[in-house]
């Protein structure tokens, strides 16, 4: 999508050779405008597809996924990274690990915010390893509801997540997919 | 407001004496709906206060804020509860205890985003002791920014944070005020 590969030349950071630092506009300072235009175009992408349900996890995830859903005329759903005194012991559970933080977390959905008729969209607003979609995919496979697909803002796609996904069969639309990166460049996969 | 206490009286459950779960529609599973109303609400209190930017806190208070930052027409900066390896060390913090998950925890934010020049307002789904706005209040005043007030989903009146920080002069807009509950009953603090 051509306004976030703009943005994301224009306000983004290359750090060493993994990290692409978007927090000006994408998840600590965020640009509602942008995330606006962002979901309607996931909207576009999936407006077919009987979406019900969006399946995000904290804590960045959630302003993407909040601004689609509007477009949906759906709910949202984040997965908790750890249990809290008042969250309740009937919950889907998955092991995420962490390339950024260098940790595993348990991620938990309640029982009864994913259910067997739920049609879910899986939202996060990044996708390296791809390790957060395999668990948000794994909460959506225990309850029984169908998985329409994922949309990503930003999938860094030499890091191979995304196209594992692909080859396993799972839709992915990423909105912008960068193939390569250094301090000096931001290279994009074409649009097919 | 009434929309807001109707709800909850529908779909919250108390838990002993302190604890509210509204995590069916406002932190865990998220109504877009009903959030976006309760943004047009928090707009129309602060309408005339030249807000420019909404500062809450991860996780449960980014969707709140975001479908309020739409109405403003303004950008959301949340704060993060802990460092990250691909965080910037030029940052605001402040300590915050959680009353609820029983530790304290240093919250952060980038110095980039929250300027002298700017007009904020915090938010967060829960009030109690008021500890996480005293913390966003730090991290305001560590900035030059000018403070607008706060806006709160739920108060929980009878824990007192609310009351207090308008006693120190905070304007803080709660759309709902629980002032008693107990499991069969809960009581909203009348509008005035």
């Amino acid at each position: 999508m051509e306004l976030l590969e703009r943005r994301i030349k224009q306000s983004g950071t290359v750090i060493g050779t993994n990290i692409l630092k978007v927090d000006s506009f994408l998840n600590h300072q965020l640009d509602i405008a942008l995330l606006c235009e962002l979901g309607r175009d996931v909207y576009h992408h999936y407006q077919n597809c009987a979406v019900n349900k969006i399946l995000t996890i904290e804590a960045s995830g959630i302003a993407y996924a909040c601004m689609t859903a509007q477009f949906f005329d759906c709910n949202v759903v984040f997965a908790k990274k750890k249990g809290a005194a008042n969250q309740s012991a009937d919950v889907y559970t998955a092991n995420v690990h962490s390339f950024t933080h260098g940790n595993d977390n348990v991620i938990a959905v309640d029982r009864r915010y994913l259910k067997a008729g739920d049609r879910v969209l899986i939202m996060d607003d990044f996708l390296a390893h791809g390790e957060a979609i395999r668990g948000l995919m794994a909460l959506v496979a225990q309850s029984g509801a169908t998985l329409v697909g994922a949309a990503v803002a930003v999938e860094k796609g030499f890091q191979g997540g995304g196209d594992s996904l692909r080859q396993e069969g799972l839709e992915v639309y990423s909105q912008a997919i960068v193939d390569k990166m250094s301090e000096s460049e931001i290279v994009f996969r074409p649009n097919k």
